[in-house]
């Protein structure tokens, strides 16, 4: 039995889908972040990082997209959520992944987040200013190559997919310039059809 | 037989360390950031990012930092690098260098790549003034537990440790109060002291 720490609309949906992919039996707990409930010292002993997503499993807790993620493909091996058998394409998929946390939800960060970086409003404002852009230039390659299509990897769904559509459900909020970008609108228009994306999304907004 | 493309000074320390931690047989091409060849045709057909590291390997080229570490790790299993047989501990793991790759190494990227999230001359001067407050922010959790000693994940030397080292030895230039870190900057000083560091640093000065 899993644990998952959310909150509504971040990262977290993308290891919520991955297991309702892999027919996981697990609980979610919503993380306040409008109460700032992420600083409170329960959830500090969950994750002193006071972020989302946060896994309880039987061996402790996991935390950090990318590595939940591959954990859940670990763990199901069933569900064939990874090509765990094969160490370079497990580590194209890592990358994809990589590049997500590192690069896209970064860029999609300076909207929201700026204070992390600068302390000065108006350098803050500039932030949000760049946004359009600076999250469309991380799309770009996806766009260009990365996403094989129709799924990430190609013809086989991996946990790429519900982190790549997780990041381009942002992509209205951060005023990405969409026809650019047919792709990967496509792909996520492919996972919105999925039973686990309905699942997922329902349980989060109900 | 592999080949690492790199820039002195970068974040593709971490793999050279590890391929000579691993004791693969590899070569190193320097790519000139000075010269802007990173953005050249010839190494953005390497890697369209237009970024190091990249590894090239027999089945294709790799790129993003977990990734290939995570990659050596299981393509040289003698080289204990990483705990292979525990979907847990190695989601652990994980977890660590994706933390680098998406908060501490982005904390430092606004030093000398301001340009990437503002326009703004006065927006970037205040990103670049935050760097120290905030790459100080981003450590703190490694040094209050984390980073568990005398190696990342304990006993075990492992990829996060050469990761680590990396991402600490530009602790320095970003102003950081080290004494706020001696733990981490204890693993630093046991870093040096490897004979897979010293070679990776010499061949990259060399």
């Amino acid at each position: 039995m899993f644990k998952l720490f959310y909150s509504p609309g971040s990262c977290a949906l993308a290891s919520h889908i991955a297991l309702e992919e892999a027919g996981a039996e697990y609980t979610v707990t919503r993380v306040n972040f409008a109460n700032g409930e992420q600083r409170s010292s329960e959830y500090l002993a969950v994750n002193p990082k006071g972020r989302v997503p946060a896994l309880v499993t039987d061996d402790g807790i996991l935390t950090e997209t990318p590595a939940i993620l591959a954990y859940i493909a670990q763990f199901f091996p069933q569900a064939k959520l990874a090509p765990l058998g094969d160490a370079f394409t497990f580590a194209r998929m890592q990358a994809f992944n990589s590049y997500l946390c590192s690069t896209v939800h970064v860029a999609h960060a300076h909207r929201m987040r700026g204070t992390r970086w600068a302390d000065d409003p108006a350098a803050i404002e500039a932030m949000k200013r760049k946004v359009p852009e600076s999250v469309g230039a991380a799309f770009a390659p996806i766009e260009d190559g990365m996403l094989e299509g129709p799924w990430v990897m190609g013809k086989h769904y991996t946990i790429c997919d519900p982190y790549l559509f997780t990041l381009a459900e942002w992509l209205d909020g951060d005023g990405v310039d969409l026809t650019k970008l047919p792709r990967v609108i496509d792909h996520r228009a492919r996972m919105y059809e999925r039973p686990a994306v309905k699942r997922a999304i329902a349980q989060e907004r109900g």
